[in-house]
């Protein structure tokens, strides 16, 4: 749950709980709407469970509510938090899978054969699940907004899979993947959360733009813990984008900085550490730290995290803004 | 297009043309929804084209709403049409990744890493955009059906992978199977034609359940050509759900009247067959034959286009339902 990386003072402690309630109503959507009488689909929608992290997109969507000026969190708050995690969800277990064959690639654990054809018919099956959900709220508007930002996603993740291992990949384009595959979301999250909580449409855009930014700051954070967290804070294996040739924004900065010669160079330490070369890969992480790459790369987070939470103030003043606030300076805290 | 396993009196002609411009609008349509400015999706979706075949759905959609009196093919009909397209499409994209893995199992082709991947998320921007384009109707209902069906789908696929080898499967699961993963589809399709043209809510379920049975006559007839068929008639390679370990009706009908030792010894032709054997494939197509199997599976999809025709009575009679019902005779006349 959100609240796991989150030190909340103890005003915000009614708000936190009305939003612990919010998110065990929306985990219970998110179930009832998955259930089914075919045993195999039963079996792997359980497993489903594993993938459920932090809950951010729920938690986005009923705080957005609140901060304009629901009174509770409503029905369809929790069906559209359930909506966007599954479409988060869906993305997860796909994701999954490209990386499942990844593992193939290098050489790893063999016949995950049926596993990966289960995980991509389980994604479908969410992110049909998900469109079914949203329907039931009666909202045109609210189903088109869904529809259309899970092709923004897939537009990002074909954008993402266009360029891995090329490196010719630059910082507008790193940006353009984010917006789409993670912020995108995020964005239409909040979005949500204020539309059916009645906000002007003034409201909503500048909610929309506070979870874009957030997300785009999320990544970031994301990339930096994946470069030089440890494992056994982050809570998952770190180092797997250099090993997937994903360029994060570190090494983009980094690259931007160096002429011809030193470019290719810095290309092969790349290359080594991606291939499992602990040694470069340790080398790698100190010429991005002393070249300030990585500060570079964690200050364009914090800027987003303040361009975001100036965006808050277009809600009016009250706990759950204060605890999307408090949000929005967590992630560029957090450790994991 | 639909119309070329169709032989179409004269007298029907009219209706053939209106139908013919029709698909041409749902192609358009279908391309439009697609376009991004994303270039590594515009060159993803251009390859989707060569999966473009019958266009059983979009002829469905499109036909039930001339026969529920409709004067003319309706905009919404033409959405619905791309939309119910799309979704197919989708699980034909999806399908392709998970046969691909097949082809990697039994050795074949290594190196398809980059083509499943992109065809993973292409088969997700296919379903998105489904669910997109759906809500430009601006029916929730519409929506809803789409969504639902596509769950489905889903547990259809999930069903089938689930037997996937799996010589314990029995007719029920078998009927179970492709009611929900080739039936449902087109029954909404029909459902919703009718359900555009304003038709009766009898007349929708009447429609529903004359695709139904369509969609199981169809599935029941491509089981048969992947057995019998040859290859250069067929237009694509055959003997496929053998080599996939599919069992098809023709096999469970004869599983069915074996005793325990003619069981094990069958199932051993099977397996060599499913390995690439062609002698046992061919001995195996020989006692299918023989034993008046492949006759009842012919039988049983006859019997299921007939009951699709009665079903075709709920609605008025004229050009269109004319039209509906020669694509139902059709369907198990059809050699391709």
């Amino acid at each position: 749950m959100t609240q796991t990386f989150l030190d909340v003072p103890p005003e915000l402690g009614p708000i936190q709980m009305m939003l612990g309630e919010g998110l065990l109503r929306v985990e219970q959507r998110f179930d009832e709407q998955l259930a089914s009488e075919l045993l195999p689909v039963e079996r792997l929608c359980a497993h489903v469970e594993r993938y459920r992290g932090k809950m951010l997109r729920p938690a986005l969507v009923m705080l957005s509510g609140l901060a304009c000026g629901a009174s509770g969190i409503s029905e369809e708050h929790v069906t559209i938090a359930a909506v966007c995690e599954m479409v988060h969800m869906a993305t997860l277990v796909h994701d999954d899978v490209l990386d499942e064959a990844e593992n193939r690639r290098r050489g790893r654990t063999v016949n995950h054969l049926y596993g990966n054809e289960a995980a991509v018919i389980l994604g479908d099956y969410l992110i049909a699940g998900a469109y079914h959900l949203c329907t039931s709220i009666g909202s045109v508007e609210a189903a088109r907004a869904i529809g259309e930002v899970s092709m923004t996603l897939c537009g990002g993740e074909l954008l993402q899979l266009h360029y891995r291992d090329d490196y010719s990949l630059d910082e507008a384009t790193y940006f353009a993947i984010l917006e789409r595959k993670t912020a995108a979301l995020i964005g239409v999250s909040c979005r949500l959360g204020a539309q059916l909580a009645g906000a002007a449409p003034a409201v909503q855009e500048a909610l929309d733009r506070f979870g874009r930014r957030l997300g785009v700051a999320f990544q970031i954070q994301d990339d930096l813990l994946d470069l030089l967290g440890e494992e056994r804070v982050v809570g998952k294996s770190v180092g797997k984008d250099l090993e997937k040739g994903k360029l994060t924004l570190p090494v983009l900065l980094h690259l931007g900085h160096l002429d011809p010669g030193e470019r290719g160079s810095f290309l092969e330490l790349l290359e080594r550490a991606g291939e499992g070369d602990a040694a470069a890969a340790g080398e790698l992480r100190d010429r991005l730290v002393s070249s300030g790459a990585v500060e570079a790369a964690r200050a364009r987070a914090r800027t987003l995290v303040e361009e975001a939470r100036e965006g808050l103030r277009a809600a009016p003043r009250g706990p759950a803004r204060e605890m999307l606030d408090l949000m929005a300076r967590a992630v560029v805290e957090r450790r994991y």
